[in-house]
């Protein structure tokens, strides 16, 4: 793990820019611990969606939240073809209102598996770092959080619990769908009702296919992208079920 | 309202049985408050599920964690034909595996009118009451509890938020989805995901339609009756949120 740049302090959490040698790339990521703190800690990787990165506003904010209110550590990377990985010839067009672009959903397939190896690789060299250490691990990700993130939880048991939604089994042999059923700690999904990219019946399958026995499903009126902040909070207090 | 027997306390919990004079019969119901209480305070009323009574177990539950927790007010009555009102005549049969009883439905439906006017007089005279008086009021009832819910709700704009849930549209002319449009309070919406009485669609279709902006679905996997105990915090916070 090489830290880039000066680390960064705001409010309590600190900001450290990292690169990591992934499998076939550079993976380059954030991670955000409270000042002055040592010692193993609850660790949460987050995912983002799909056309953003690693610090996208709601990632930032969730980071900054799970750190300040809870004392984590809150990873987070850019997937591929994204944030410092965007290739030049290829845009990261997720869709529009007639639903998830073909081939977003191709794209985002064909990197399943190389992200469930960054992510790994990202996890153990964290676990090295004084302040994040060997400490309870969760995962948040919606969206293209989720269909990289469920084939990275279903392959990862020290996950200990995964906030997952905004995503549907779109057909049955992508890697969401078919990591789904071997999913087994306790998941909290997020459903938005008037999703223009994933239809509800197909959330609610991705959600009922979920291997778990301990899971929950919140749903709220509204687009994709208007989750609301109730559902952050929603999130804080499921880690804190689970983590801590 | 006349009170019958004696008050009586457990673990901080005062329980008053009344009856007050309905539009048709008497109205028996069961008043819960904290100990050694005066003044106004939130009062949540709970209409019970079908075939149960005011007192069944997870209405004094519910009840008494309320109380206990929150020092509020929680009255609960009889429903037509149910409990202390029950008849020779006809039983409670809500249904099956095959679904809701057509004869249920019906039975409910024809009686909302007549709950609403229960609840009405009932709300009036729990108000003169010194230790529950004119404070912010809530409403919790599922199943049962949410057809005859939805019309007292739509009816009692002094209804601030209620929780409903385990119900849907079945067919558009009975009175709570007819109701359910003119509802306009936060509502928390509790779905069980294996409902063997209620099918998820017509239960999304019955959210969809409630009028509130405010409004959230919890979704859980199991039967008709195996609400985990998660939605009682939940709909504990969600008082919080809005009565206090």
């Amino acid at each position: 793990m090489n830290f880039t740049g000066e680390p960064s302090t705001s409010h309590g959490v600190v900001e450290r820019r990292f690169d990591v040698d992934g499998e076939r790339e550079t993976v380059p990521g954030i991670v955000w611990t409270p000042e002055a703190s040592t010692g193993p800690r609850p660790l949460v990787l987050v995912g983002h969606g799909g056309g953003g990165n690693k610090r996208m506003p709601y990632v930032l904010s969730l980071a900054r939240r799970l750190v300040r209110h809870a004392g984590y550590a809150v990873v987070a990377i850019d997937g591929v073809g994204h944030g410092d990985r965007a290739s030049a010839t290829r845009t990261a067009d997720r869709g529009s209102g007639e639903g998830i672009s073909r081939t977003f959903v191709a794209d985002v397939a064909a990197a399943a598996d190389a992200m469930t190896a960054d992510w790994t690789v990202v996890l153990r060299e964290l676990r090295e770092l004084d302040d994040v250490g060997d400490g309870p691990l969760g995962y948040w990700g919606v969206s293209m959080g989720t269909m990289f993130g469920a084939p990275f939880v279903a392959a990862t048991p020290e996950v200990r619990c995964a906030v997952l939604g905004l995503m549907g089994t779109l057909d049955d042999t992508n890697p969401w769908s078919t990591a789904a059923p071997a999913i087994s700690c306790p998941v909290l999904f997020l459903v938005q009702l008037d999703d223009e990219l994933v239809p509800t019946e197909s959330a609610l399958a991705l959600f009922r296919s979920i291997g778990s026995q301990d899971k929950r499903l919140h749903a709220h009126p509204g687009a994709h992208a208007a989750v609301p902040a109730e559902e952050m909070e929603a999130s804080e207090a499921f880690f804190a079920t689970h983590l801590t």
